[in-house]
């Protein structure tokens, strides 16, 4: 019996696979207000997974979570010019509350370097009080035209880290080390995404940032994803916000900040850098269940047996979730699991429990064998070990084949059509960049041939990594 | 030398004490809009504490975490009577967005019945849909005009459950169990206050639930704080937002719906029920830092041993900060300790390190002494174990101990001035309620002489406790 695919194939539309997934694998749904999402909790057990993740690496990083209002006065983001240019267009704006008209609209943060800024300047005396190492996970809003569920809307979740430092080296430095020691070790060891790391060219920076770092992905249809930043600030904000501390000279200093955040977008970068025709394919690391234990027919002891193994791999450390819906036909139930992209299945019948096996089913590399009973937390630790490392593979493969070194715009243009190009950014410049840009091609960023962040916007050697993008 | 006293006496101006320990312990500053908050890193310690806490028993509880979004179409409030009367007057309203005036105005949640109704709705088709279980964590706003930090302010923290049931036994079972399972077991293990657990009076009700049942505690100066609520709705929110399935006779039916919700109000009761004129007192088990390892002199064996003792103590599980700002005085040091409530101090300084001994000095019981390096973290262990008993101890006496028996309006009012008064709710009704209200005392709530939960509002023998309250 063919199988009536659950999902519109990738190959077919791959925007269309993606909003199936989303709704089938119960991940989130549209808002009743233009551009909201709800998210379920499957797709917010993911998000919780995440976010354990990354606030474990910012911890270790120095960063101390704190929580600022969701309401700023207008008059902060005016303060600095290039912010509230950037911001403006996509701001909400509480005109009216306890029932009267505000004297002063509010705006509904859409980050938080204003606020913040306000209350550094407040905690900062002298340089013994920074760094200042600040990070908060919170919702902000931004007014989306053209809402995609995770992507891009209007209500997001995210973590905004804000630090203030004595000097710009060590601003600097704090930035990078966000970069790579939470973002991209975090993307790359939990998510399995093997991110680019690069600078953002002048035209894609953060609206009041003096240098924006990012970290791209490729999806599976071979755009990019912008999935985290790291900005310096310079010292734009300290003078906006008068962020100033008495050097160990007695001479008044203002600060040098940075900002850096990643958000639920990177659960639709999750959906589509892994995600096939069956579903989703969620990295073990990640997975707020690894294993699902099934029992297959309504039978006492199988089911016994079922709860007996379902602790065994919990002892062992193992995320696990037991699914003896019995009434329900296998069939209905495995499709399930390889929706919600469940890395292991163990499927267990009565001839299983006779012979002492259970059925190892792989959703990341696939097959399916008869594994025995005796061990099992280790041969599925293995299995979830090998499933962890075949993503990982599998993602960089498909980045670095799909990834051609090009020297013209024609070029670049006809590249970014089914993958990303590198070119020289001295063969394309700021105004190669804008012809691109009237394709839909943007640059991602620049990186420098050995990988590393270049340290200007005219680094000597400097490649452009130029894609179409979500 | 006479201690100068940091905070302003308790006995002296309570609420005067509560902001300062508020400032000094570093704990919250006013935001930049009225009513909202900056929660800073050691007062968001304390909250992220909690979460943990009250989320690992939510989960227990069978319920799931999601997110739903921050901005409800200002019809949705609209279709539940006695709901839009209750929240109205405390509103923030968008009315612009993206740069333009909306069709239709959206107001940032109050709380989410009416959102997660619409969703509920979607989501239930048949019995075999329920009970659905669901929790967030969000950020909700209610515009205050008497603002205070923690206590009332226009935006807080909180969780709120929404669950749906096939019918109304079901509901009422679930919301008591999270009262019981998740709040009271809570804040008595965890936060060491001994709340009583009563139902609301119909003036006091949730506006749109048909029965509120609460928590409330006793603050130092003898008022009450309600520290958290689970409300059944009946079918109100089932009916005007069409949550309905087919039940196994496969006839529609609406569900029974509940919610329930604790907040970051939680920070402003554990302040008023535990501090002291030096400070917070944190109960071991929420500390965030149980035990501060503090080096005396600027002499590098000692902070050597310092380092070592603290690997230890964290080693064994205990929550530890390492002070060696040897730079700072002693005095200021233990000063900003005692202020933060850190339970457990360890001294040690290069005569203790001769003698093998550290000075354990107590911020909850008082007293400090020398003991043994060797098995430091058992000693540790029992003055933690001991410091939790003793806050709820001391806090269960001092309620029980304020609260009196009456069998008069004018004897309520009095007992009122102080702490609680338990009168037979026969005896004051309706009529009286009103009354003691014109003296700003309210009924809290309504128990059973022998502390259970009456069963309906003019449940045979219930008892009223009223109270002053924040």
């Amino acid at each position: 019996m063919a199988k009536q695919p659950v999902l519109t194939p990738q190959a077919d539309d791959f925007p269309r696979w993606y909003q199936d997934v989303v709704a089938k694998a119960e991940m989130a749904d549209n808002g009743p207000v233009r551009g909201t999402m709800v998210i379920r909790p499957y797709g917010y057990s993911i998000w919780e997974q995440m976010q354990a993740e990354v606030d474990r690496r910012i911890k270790r990083a120095g960063a101390k979570n704190a929580y600022f209002p969701l309401f700023i006065p207008e008059q902060y983001l005016k303060r600095e010019a290039e912010h509230v240019e950037g911001f403006s267009p996509e701001l909400a704006v509480v005109t009216v509350a306890g029932g009267k008209e505000l004297e002063e609209p509010v705006v509904v943060r859409p980050t938080s370097e204003t606020v913040i800024g306000e209350f550094m300047a407040k905690w900062t005396q002298s340089y013994r009080d920074l760094p200042l190492l600040l990070n908060q996970w919170a919702n902000v809003v931004r007014w989306e035209l053209r809402p995609r569920v995770f992507l891009r809307t209007s209500e997001f979740l995210w973590q905004e880290g804000h630090t203030a430092h004595v000097d710009e080296a060590d601003a600097r430095a704090y930035a990078v080390r966000i970069l790579h020691e939470v973002y991209e070790s975090f993307m790359r060891d939990v998510l399995a995404i093997p991110v680019v790391v690069g600078r953002k060219t002048a035209k894609e920076r953060f609206a009041g940032a003096t240098n924006t770092m990012t970290t791209e992905a490729m999806m599976g249809d071979g755009k990019a994803l912008q999935m985290g930043t790291s900005h310096e600030l310079g010292q734009n904000f300290a003078k906006a916000f008068d962020i100033q501390y008495l050097d160990a000279e007695g001479t008044q200093q203002h600060a040098w900040t940075t900002s850096w955040g990643v958000s639920t977008r990177m659960v639709g970068g999750l959906i589509m850098c892994h995600g096939d025709d069956s579903g989703l394919r969620i990295p073990p690391v990640l997975a707020p269940v690894q294993v699902v234990v099934m029992a297959v027919r309504d039978d006492d002891a199988v089911i016994d047996r079922c709860r007996a193994l379902a602790d065994e791999l919990t002892d062992a450390g193992v995320r696990v979730e037991l699914d003896v819906r019995v009434e329900t036909s296998m069939g209905r139930r495995a499709t399930d699991w390889e929706l919600k992209g469940v890395p292991v299945r163990l499927e267990l019948g009565p001839r299983d429990l006779a012979e002492n096996v259970v059925t190892l089913v792989r959703r990341i590399g696939g097959g399916k064998e008869p594994v025995s009973l005796d061990g099992i937390a280790a041969t599925v630790g293995s299995a979830l070990d090998a499933a962890q490392a075949a993503l990982l593979a599998e993602a960089t493969e498909r980045r670095d084949s799909r990834t051609v070194d090009v020297t013209t715009i024609a070029e670049a243009a006809a590249a970014a059509a089914t993958g990303w190009a590198r070119i020289p950014w001295a063969d394309l410049g700021v105004e190669g960049e804008a012809e691109l840009a009237k394709e839909s091609v943007t640059v991602r960023c620049l990186v420098m041939p050995d990988g590393s962040l270049p340290d200007g916007d005219a680094a000597d050697g400097a490649l452009a990594i130029v894609a179409r993008s979500y």
